[in-house]
């Protein structure tokens, strides 16, 4: 994988731990600890598991792409692995390669453990979009800005608050990935999810269940949750999996996509700290971090979609659904990884433009804040007459283009209720005055931690 | 919605639910909240509050029909709604109508309303799955059946294991929707999210923010959560609900998957308790509960997708991801709700068919247990030497149609181990006798609650 | 069906198209046009087929929801139509309801019906569209304006290539939908698609096969196509119209999205003909046709993902393939044909603001031409010394808020080059003059029929 | 990549066309026939255009890993391909390299030709599918199988038949995928698509747009189609590509159902050439191929959801839509290269198995036939009474596990009618004389070339 067309997870942390070879270390890792869970369980001899062990220590002993290649005779690479493996350990190791489980029992388990390994890296990375997107909020907690809505200024609201809703999103997608995290369970069942050939190796002098016990034991070797039943084809792990990092996507894709509007030339709130260069103009400088924050959120659901289209999983292991899971599961891992390092680097690098927020409050004349004018007049003029008035200023104010206060300030209709009286309509139209609570909210999306 | 092309959600109590009429009286519902929940806080009139809950109470009272036909306007039900409320109270009363609030805070706050009370249905379906899963799992906790792999007989499993793991399932389905029932929350930020129109109206003589005292009592009045922020952009809510529910319909599948399967004219080991008529042939009964369910499940991870795609939510509210949450949505809730409901069916139903089971078990004539034979085998004959002669045994019993029990007694390499000996063939062949931790894991799936 | 959440569609002719009452009336439709195959091709008395066609000319004589909730038992409503349409007819005609049919004959062709008449719509609209898309185009063949890539401004383009695209890809939504109609089959196989119970009441005196010339018989009634074979499980056709109106349906969420930018407030370079109000702020006027257009873009992919899953489709009936595909393509005809009416309301009425366009050229004070700028200077200067005098005048340009022209007419290195020699600054700064070939491609992309 | 996830492309030409380095060199050649185009044109020396094609000659002198970790500035690898190709070819070439092009004329062009190249693999192997399919259905046009629907035994069906579905699906995919390769157009449009770049350098001494001749030369020298627009963002062909490639992997993926559902241990009526091994039962033989085609179905819809979805590409290059793409559409090339592959072995090897077919026959013990016996006594005892008549003679069959013909034949009421009569029941339960118009159809199937 040279990552010439993903440039949002070239050379991340989260490639390389979703790569093939990493996958392959994973699929030994397991080997190994279920060699050593049998050991320890005293089932199989202890010299054996060592001996596996040793051999499955380094991926980069074996072939990848010759396993990868031989794969297709069976339709999974665990098959030509478990050959490859035997081959090297001591014969009187052989016998206890892979012993009692099925090729899904390994495969699982590695993808449990890449994932748990990429939702570390993942999670540092959300933890640093937490912290910048904390400090914009706290820092411009009392910038006003226009709120948007449906392309249009719609009333002020504040840098802060924006900035806190990006981090509370970057949040919940820690929550989700972090509880995720913490349920990734080990894969044994055997053949059929019975466990049957790894219990038939057992004594079990106390009368246990000896097959439960090397369970036990093989999920504390990887540092997984022991499954209360074998899910090869009870897919939760996989769903949730899917569904979180599909959130974690969506969650910084908002971000990413405020970003690319307030960065357009005409608006200019703010800038990436560093902007994409392109091939022809000398002057662009592009948000190419949103740009693949947003790209990554465009693939997610799709990629999550086939993932929960499998928990549909016939018989005891399916055909098709399982295999279906691979490529999506790995890819979804990856481009998250790749889409939070990006957003990591966005928010902290990211230089807003107060300025120029300023500037655009004002673009519409003071109209951004009607809303506030109909609420102060109403009570003085009636509903009907107010909203007669300010249909009318407004559309003097466009025509004419003259600040709403001024054209306010003309208005028969409010003599003696204006300046001089009980309404200063400088204040009034001030967009700068008409933020709400939004100072509020942001400090108390600001005490999450 | 008459329900004639959704055989799964007609006349079930998850369509009523989520019908328009249903939407309509949680919009209203959201209304006469909002005007109780300002007069709760002093901001403003109790008589006004009591006018519009009173006009608000029944949405048979609207035209539902006209209302939607002008939401084209402005691209949403709730302004000409928020105009006929205003018509129904007395004027005294009309200035409090939807007084501070934005379109999308009724809107949202009605769908968090209808999928709360979808929810309770969905999950009162699901407890009878559960249970209904348990009886079949304990009952048969012993049964034994094939276990099948991409499509063929792998070793033996037992139908209590397998119906262990459709309440396993089920239950992860619950606890998933019982989360996100438990976390949904109200909507209210005004225009921008910064409830700058409620505050204007108030005075906290207190010193409190007014604005967040009318969204405290507004989720009071609902029952819903209060938001820490305004969610108009921040779309966890309906993210959580769009993963829960496909979480859901896939789960479910999978049941009606294995009772697809299991229930083919050449299997026949379960049927459904009344399977579906044909039209054309007299003699057939479909699984038409359980193809329902599978046909939910398929439907369900495309609706989710959209959902999840709106996380990417521009601005302060968006043009067109907002919009294109409203129909997968109410559509996902419904369908989830028929499928909930035709899997208890399907599960309370079932009728278990043993010695079906125990035939099929017999159809590789002993093969399906070559796996034991060959954990037996290898410490008596060694690894290289127990395959061959088992590779052997195996053409013999296709090729001739004897039983494995049969060929092994013949087998002269065997002479002196098998019957006479230490090894049983009968025994070791019998498939019943090989189900290995099945018990063991069903009992410990079944302590779940 | 009140449209409540789908403005896009409410009160539109593709939403009585695809109604429940609709799909009823095309299942009759089917039903008479089967007998009346039958009777042509002397299989059938013409007295049983005329009584048959008799009873199913209006949908209103059945009770469409008690035909819904019957469905349950069988899982399609067929079984139930036939049933009320057998006992609608005198008792001669009754065996000849739905003879050698199976419901899944009547289902397909009722939904090709559907498909066939709603398309026509959505055709109409689209050639509305092209047609104002057209006149857009030629009307500001030569108006200038900033082209915009990954948010910024790149180089100028013209308003009449950017409505040139828009019509390009509504030509191809056209095209695509046209082929799909033109071939869109009955469907006649009975019970697995062998034709068997057809042929079973033929003659067929003159050797033909008497079933073959009952589904040319039955094609010619209904003005579809006769298929090669049944396509219980070749869904070819569904996935077809997937195809085609998510192709549809994203093509118009093109210009959607474009009007959504352009009509921002910052940039306001064209505005919706009626924009839709809001609730709150009496001077806002949203962009709702766009907005709806490009929520029906956002769902119409997981609907069509949905469809094409169905391609899989097991066995001659599959359990749930089939079922899981109602709904969808219901959905998706009908959102399309709302998004095709939004688009022609949205391109009919388009306001276009040139005035607008020119100021933002102007923006960036000339640097939007940089690119012609190093081309001009380059073979003057060289390439490094081109780049790095543009590099160190676009700086100025920024820093100074000068124009470019004017910083370069003050640039040393530009002496001798400059006004009052080969280079005019000014005019080499002009936007206007440098918009390539954008007329002679809008010219050659209005010569498209 | 070494396919170690992905068996059904591992060591395909699909995947070795789809490359990183394939990309690389197809990126290599669009910049090349940019370059020999404008030296064709003669705005550009043909020197310069021979270093610039001599330098692309080979993607192995470039480093793929270092432009793909540089490519992560600008967002895109085709800027630092720029500047390393530049930097390759003699100074005096060094300007004409790129020269008035943007990264996504290159970068789309090279899409179009791995597409092109990949597609034609691709058509290969749909080739050999439809020949083996033509085979197996020409060879078994009378191989009498049962008809299954819903799961269930419906009424009798043929091999032949079957395998005529198939290949009918394979030339449909055949004939969406050819029309999509010939359409494959080259991309070229300058930075905002008006080619005013390439413009700036030409003299055009006839009075033509020597633009436009770049373009039509650049076309030809890539052996694609000419645009009639630049297409930056309208994104036709991709979404063609995504549409046709779904359609393939569907189609296809039906056949591995079918493959799968008749390999099944109880039924048994197909199996794979060369069934897969497991790693723990010696005597297992998976239907590999027929998982691999139908996981790869269940990918496509997911990866080309992505791919419709971009196209609300906004402005004149979208920032994420189109980034959102490469993988995507890269994938699905592969992965329907793989899916082909495995198809053409799939059928090629298949093991058709007629006896099975027959014995599944008799199961229902003749009530497979069911239907036509209901045709065959309506007339002689009326509709009610022949139903009551075989619903009786059902239940009996059912109960007593004798044939239906025995049945019947002990039935006083067909006295008169039966074996000594008119009736011939042996003959009337046969399910190989109820096959109805199979054998025609599939004649008729076969004709299409």
């Amino acid at each position: 994988m040279s990552g010439l067309l993903s440039p949002a997870t070239a050379g991340s942390a989260a490639e390389a731990a979703t790569s093939d070879a990493a996958f392959l270390q994973a699929l030994l890792d397991a080997e190994a600890a279920l060699a050593l869970a049998q050991a320890a369980v005293g089932v199989a001899p202890a010299e054996a598991a060592a001996a596996i062990t040793d051999a499955a220590r380094d991926a980069a002993r074996f072939d990848l792409r010759d396993i990868a290649l031989r794969a297709r005779d069976g339709g999974n690479p665990v098959i030509p692995l478990v050959a490859d493996l035997t081959a090297a350990v001591p014969e009187s190791a052989a016998p206890y390669v892979h012993r009692g489980a099925t090729s899904q029992d390994i495969l699982d388990t590695a993808a449990m453990l890449v994932a748990a390994r990429t939702l570390d890296l993942i999670l540092a990375d959300l933890a640093r979009t937490a912290h910048a997107t904390a400090c914009l909020a706290s820092t411009h907690r009392d910038t006003p800005m226009p709120g948007r809505t449906l392309t249009q200024h719609a009333v002020p609201t504040t840098f802060g608050l924006k900035a806190a809703g990006w981090r509370s999103l970057t949040l919940d997608a820690r929550d989700r990935l972090r509880a995720v995290r913490d349920s990734l369970p080990v894969q044994l069942g055997g053949a059929a999810g019975t466990l049957a050939a790894i219990g038939v190796y057992g004594e079990g002098g106390d009368g246990s269940d000896p097959a439960l016990r090397v369970l036990t034991a093989y999920a504390a070797q990887l540092a997984l949750r022991e499954p209360a039943l074998p899910w090869h084809t009870l897919r939760t792990p996989v769903a949730d999996l899917a569904a979180a990092l599909a959130f974690a996507a969506g969650a910084l894709g908002k971000a990413g996509a405020d970003v690319l509007t307030l960065s357009r030339t005409e608006i200019g709130e703010v800038s990436e700290g560093a902007g994409g260069g392109s091939s022809a103009m000398p002057h662009k400088a592009n948000p190419v971090r949103a740009t693949l924050v947003v790209a990554a959120a465009r693939r997610a659901p799709g990629l999550a979609g086939t993932l929960l289209g499998s928990l549909v999983a016939q018989d005891e292991r399916p055909a098709g659904a399982w295999h279906a899971e691979w490529e999506p599961l790995r890819e979804l891992l990856c481009l998250v990884g790749g889409a939070a390092r990006a957003a990591a680097e966005l928010t902290e690098g990211l230089r807003v433009h107060p300025e120029a927020m300023r500037e655009n409050l004002g673009l519409t004349g003071g109209l951004i804040v009607s809303e506030r004018l109909a609420a102060e007049l109403t009570p003085l003029l009636g509903r009907a007459r107010a909203k007669a008035v300010l249909t009318e200023a407004a559309r003097r104010t466009r025509a004419e283009g003259r600040p709403l206060a001024e054209v306010l300030a003309d208005e028969p209709a409010l003599r003696g209720l204006g300046p001089d009286a009980t309404l200063d309509f400088d204040e009034l139209t001030d967009p700068a005055r008409y933020t709400g609570s939004a100072g509020a909210l942001t400090d108390r999306a600001l005490e999450r931690r």
